[in-house]
């Protein structure tokens, strides 16, 4: 399976690691110890960018990695904004719901809109950004977690864990969903 | 305030970069908006280094400039291993719970045993781990957070938000703690 993680000049870090994180784990022995071939890559239109706090790294790929992807998971940040008023860095995500599963954090939700592929489907968003994606026409809940079919939005950035989930357990199955998930939980 | 954030080739993503980007919404104008000095730098022997995953990050500072910080938090992963057995790296290490609060999780407790800063007292830690901190005269106890005075523990990779939080809320107060706890949120 080829998942890309698309991210941006000025992504929030915890919207990108968190779900990088628990995607690494699907191949660790320690966690879910999946055997079949897993690939993640940060795709992004720059060579080196950094987070909004400041944190610089370098992409693995461009971001017409992301069509031959299983699974796309966008990212969230500030920078966004830039990304979807510029024709030029949308035309390279070439997304296609109907064959890779689409997942989106907080502002990442508004890249999808500006992709047109939320036309008459709802979302969530990070609180302080639902008036900014219902003004793009797109109708919103004030949940975690929002699915149609192959796509899927996430609202507040902890719920990135939920996204990652989704698409593990769709593309392995539950237990590997549930062994990520457990292997960052607080100690009870 | 000065916040050394201690990390290492191999350390667990989500262990720096959740409470590295806390951190950051202390001073973010969105969020806490706090409006004294917040210097928060990521210290490590190697200028360049690699977590578990793979992901490549530049140091801010040496080692050395925790000694001055007034919290230092240490993060967890793989790479403690190597650093326990190091007297060199330890030695770089200058910590002082009377002056400063030290937080540690998940394996960065390792650490704090390691420097002898847990003696007498109880930590927790990462579930699979309980047993080597045990090995090093620790006592533990399967709690999300341990707390002596200045010295905090946490277990599980999400308790890094509760160590995030008790160093915020000892610096600065508890009103910026929850603004950064409630920043990061699941939308209800």
């Amino acid at each position: 399976m080829k998942i890309a993680m698309i991210a941006f000049e000025g992504f929030t870090d915890v919207d990108l690691f968190m779900p990088w994180d628990l995607f690494y784990r699907v191949k660790d022995p320690t966690y879910a110890a999946y055997d079949g071939e897993w690939d993640v890559r940060i795709c992004a239109a720059e060579p080196r960018f950094a987070s909004y706090s400041g944190l610089v790294i370098d992409r693995h790929e461009p971001l017409a990695w992301a069509a031959e992807a299983d699974a796309v998971f966008v990212v969230s940040g500030g920078g966004s904004r830039a990304k979807i008023r510029d024709p030029g860095w949308l035309a390279q995500l070439s997304l296609d719901p109907a064959r890779q599963l689409i997942a989106a954090i907080d502002s990442g939700a508004l890249i999808l809109a500006a992709l047109g592929l939320l036309e008459g489907l709802s979302a969530t968003t990070y609180p302080s950004i639902f008036a900014e994606l219902e003004a793009m026409g797109v109708r919103t809940e004030r949940r975690p977690l929002v699915i149609h079919g192959n796509l899927a939005t996430g609202g507040g950035c902890l719920a990135t864990q939920d996204l990652a989930a989704w698409i593990v357990e769709r593309l392995i199955g539950p237990d590997a969903a549930r062994q990520i998930l457990d292997s960052i939980a607080k100690v009870a």
